[in-house]
């Protein structure tokens, strides 16, 4: 813990503090005038005995924070629905009410709840024998000699937001039925989200929950296309998308990436060339897995030109839609216009981005209410299966509350990949890697190296090294391998290491 | 915590009690000689340093336990691989070590595990204000003035082995994607409670997981009958068994259950009579929800008989098999023989006996790999969405260790179960109630009672209880409610209060 936080609402300062009092201690709110040591409200939401000040500085009232088990929610559900009338009973002056008016509150409350509820990543400090002690696939697959770095997960400790929340479900045993999805909030702080990352405001009543994207990628398919129908993948691809395809009986109308100067780019003059008559769909995947690719404007637009040209549907997979590094900007497939968005089903998921896909909740959204309609009517809910209450809430915390620890995240990760780079054009550089512009995955070209048979293979085997092979990926990635490196620094340096000494280097 | 709980294995003992040493404790397990001061091992399995000893009444040899987050595990890992050498490393006598040949070791030293993490469960002291705190949605649909008496969860903490077993994951940020699932282990830790509590040895590798037992209701229906066709139904029903029916397009065949003396009887005579050649499958609901029945041998055997000699196929929901009170026997219908378990699909979890539904994980099993591969061929895993690793590790902790609780659990149900009895006997005696003979579920017939419309609607309008409504359940349970009683004697009392208070009594 640690760090400060303040912001300036008029002639009203918040200050935000981590506070330790030897065994007890949490967040402290305090509200006062900007630059005195006076204050007019304090709220320490410590874990045990949580309470606030009325006039600390003055006649000093103090009340428990007892209506919730989350103080935190308790504090800012306060603060909204009157905070000028505590400043008044705590004395502040008129001016200093009025001087709230002119601000945006509900915004500059949400982002100072979101500050409360932070705690420091600390993400270059992890344990390797904490995280070997994961029982998650990324870390029990394999016996302890080998270092993973292959399935999308990240090594981080997840957002203190979320964790706490987690915790409340826990303590509590409240792990009973969840309400219904609408009833839940999550289609409305999926829909406010999207408007304040990306400017698109999806409609909350076009949101179905499900287990995970690939379930909606697999959904969809059958839905919205019959046997023998064509399906645009745009390879090298995460597997799923060409399972989906193949495994129900649809056709793989593959959209290969070309190499471009510095990063590999979308062909799309191979696809007009490529799309016939029996085409219906396009997957997309954009942030691109695992060339990290984040598709630009213009290329979305030439996409958009064929779409409607070809009268396809599309399915736009953006669960990477939060992990874009700097210079670069997501921009969602259904934000490009009426004629686009009814005719796109969009996947997401805070599973990828908060680094919580255990929890198995995923958001399809789909632009038209008649395509919403047939996904529903051949898999309903009751065949696609119950969404867990946890993944719900967890979804939830990470969307409203989640964004500083996703601040610190994205930038160590962009570093990371710096780090790859450097890393291996040093100890490495036969292996052929454009720096990807979202995601936590480098797209390795192995071609050039004296390797026979799967590269991921020879560096399990040789380097004790778990990576994912590229064959899987398709569009002629079998000389490929993909690194995760959403891990500490030193971890990742070692996994570097241990791919040099498979060479003997 | 408190109690002490001691075993003996030959010449060994066992005993485990909850140690607080000021802000420290948790649970200690020494092992010594039988009815002396002596101790040869100690394990002080504390919330901070767990350590053991070696000898801890003479050399006090101290070791952390430190190898895992879980330092019971790693005790019982230890004992496992080798009790007699730690025995003779804190020198045991050569007798005590040759007395532990004769006992079921491994059988022990589970029971002794499953003590070690068990907590007393507080049943009777319900704090209503945490309850309406919960975000499940039995506690959060309705507003404060109403008490929630509806949807089939508990309103008991969970179980402390499931609950440690959640924090672990949450504590370390383990929230990625579980293994396989038969990596996991859940689909053998299935089999081997079956097998200790039923004497039932399902086949791990026919076992598919799934988000719910609705869900493989609905799957089944798709899989294994054809639009039209017959599917048998005992009314009155849990609700979904009906709408899985209706929403297929699938044709009901209603065996409604008719009066006893004392209970509501299956009417196999009548079943008879009604099965037609385009009858396929029968949707079997045993341990009955809501009439709370238990099926005897001889009634099960009568409808294996009608199974076979009608070549029907049963989907036998038996979630409820762990909850059946005394003088009663859970028989799985899958293990009435080789012929009637090769067309039954058992469907099954641990959420329900152990309260954990918002966690979505539910067993399928079949007893046949052709209903299996139909079954996945129809709704492969990916169209049916993956499962959460906490509702896999949730469910493998109840089922190897929540029997403890499970012990205290059941007994308090049945006496809630008696109180309904004496309690509406007194306040409400026109009511008609069959004490079911499992389940947590009161179906309460309100024929007699001068009520105009649904019995549910009146009692919520005008006693602030939410019961479920009968109509839903079919089989003309149209004055019926449904009565939640898995709740505190002194909240259970208060619903009681609240629907004669409707009646103005």
């Amino acid at each position: 813990m640690g760090g400060e936080w303040t912001d300036r609402l008029g002639e009203v300062e918040l200050r935000i503090e981590s506070r330790r009092l030897g065994d007890d201690g949490g967040p402290t709110l305090r509200v006062g005038p900007a630059g005195r040591g006076l204050e007019w409200l304090r709220f320490d939401c410590f874990d045990k005995n949580p309470h606030w000040h009325l006039d600390p500085t003055g006649r000093d009232e103090v009340q428990p924070l007892v209506g919730s088990p989350d103080p935190i929610s308790e504090v800012f559900g306060m603060l909204r629905s009157d905070l000028p009338g505590l400043l008044e009973r705590a004395g502040a002056p008129s001016t200093a009410l009025a001087s709230l008016r002119s601000t945006d509150l509900a915004r500059r409350l949400l982002e100072a709840e979101r500050r409360m509820r932070h705690r420091p990543a600390c993400l270059d400090e992890l344990d390797i024998h904490r995280l070997r002690q994961r029982r998650s696939a990324k870390w029990h697959l394999h016996p302890d000699d080998i270092l993973p770095a292959w399935v999308a997960e990240m090594d981080f400790p997840v957002a203190a937001s979320i964790q706490d929340e987690l915790r409340r479900f826990v303590e509590s045993s409240d792990l009973g039925y969840p309400l219904e999805s609408e009833d839940t909030g999550l289609p409305r702080v999926f829909s406010e989200r999207m408007q304040e990352r990306f400017d698109w405001s999806p409609d909350p009543r076009r949101v179905e929950l499900l287990s995970e994207v690939v379930q909606g990628l697999f959904i969809a398919l059958e839905a919205f296309t019959e046997k023998g129908e064509g399906a645009i993948v745009q390879t090298p691809i995460y597997p799923p998308f060409l399972a989906a395809v193949a495994e129900t009986g649809r056709r793989l109308v593959e959209n290969r990436m070309i190499r471009g100067g510095e990063r590999l780019e979308f062909d799309l003059d191979g696809l007009a060339d490529r799309i016939d008559p029996g085409t219906r769909i396009l997957l997309l995947c954009n942030p691109h897995n695992p060339s990290g690719r984040v598709m630009t404007q213009e290329e979305l637009d030439r996409l958009a030109a064929l779409v409607l040209e070809h009268d396809l549907l599309v399915v736009s997979d953006e669960i990477h839609a939060d992990l874009v590094f700097e210079g670069r900007r997501h921009i969602p497939f259904a934000s490009l216009g009426p004629e686009i968005a009814r005719r796109t089903i969009t996947l997401t998921s805070t599973s990828k981005a908060f680094n919580i896909p255990g929890l198995r909740c995923a958001i399809a959204h789909f632009g038209d209410a008649r395509l919403q309609a047939r996904f529903n009517q051949l898999h309903p809910v009751h065949t696609r299966g119950g969404i867990g209450l946890l993944g719900i809430y967890a979804s939830i915390a990470a969307w409203r509350w989640g964004q500083p620890w996703l601040d610190e995240v994205v930038p160590y990760l962009q570093a990371n990949r710096d780090f790859v780079r450097e890393r291996l054009a040093e100890r490495i550089p036969e292996i052929g890697f454009d720096a990807p512009e979202s995601t936590y995955l480098a797209w390795l070209d192995c071609a050039a190296l004296p390797i026979e048979g799967s590269p991921a293979s020879f560096f399990l085997r040789n380097g004790g090294i778990a990576l994912s092979g590229g064959r899987r990926f398709g569009g002629g990635g079998d000389q490929h391998v993909r690194l995760n490196f959403a891990t500490s620094r030193p971890i990742l340096s070692e996994a570097i290491d241990r791919m040099a000494k498979a060479l003997g280097r």
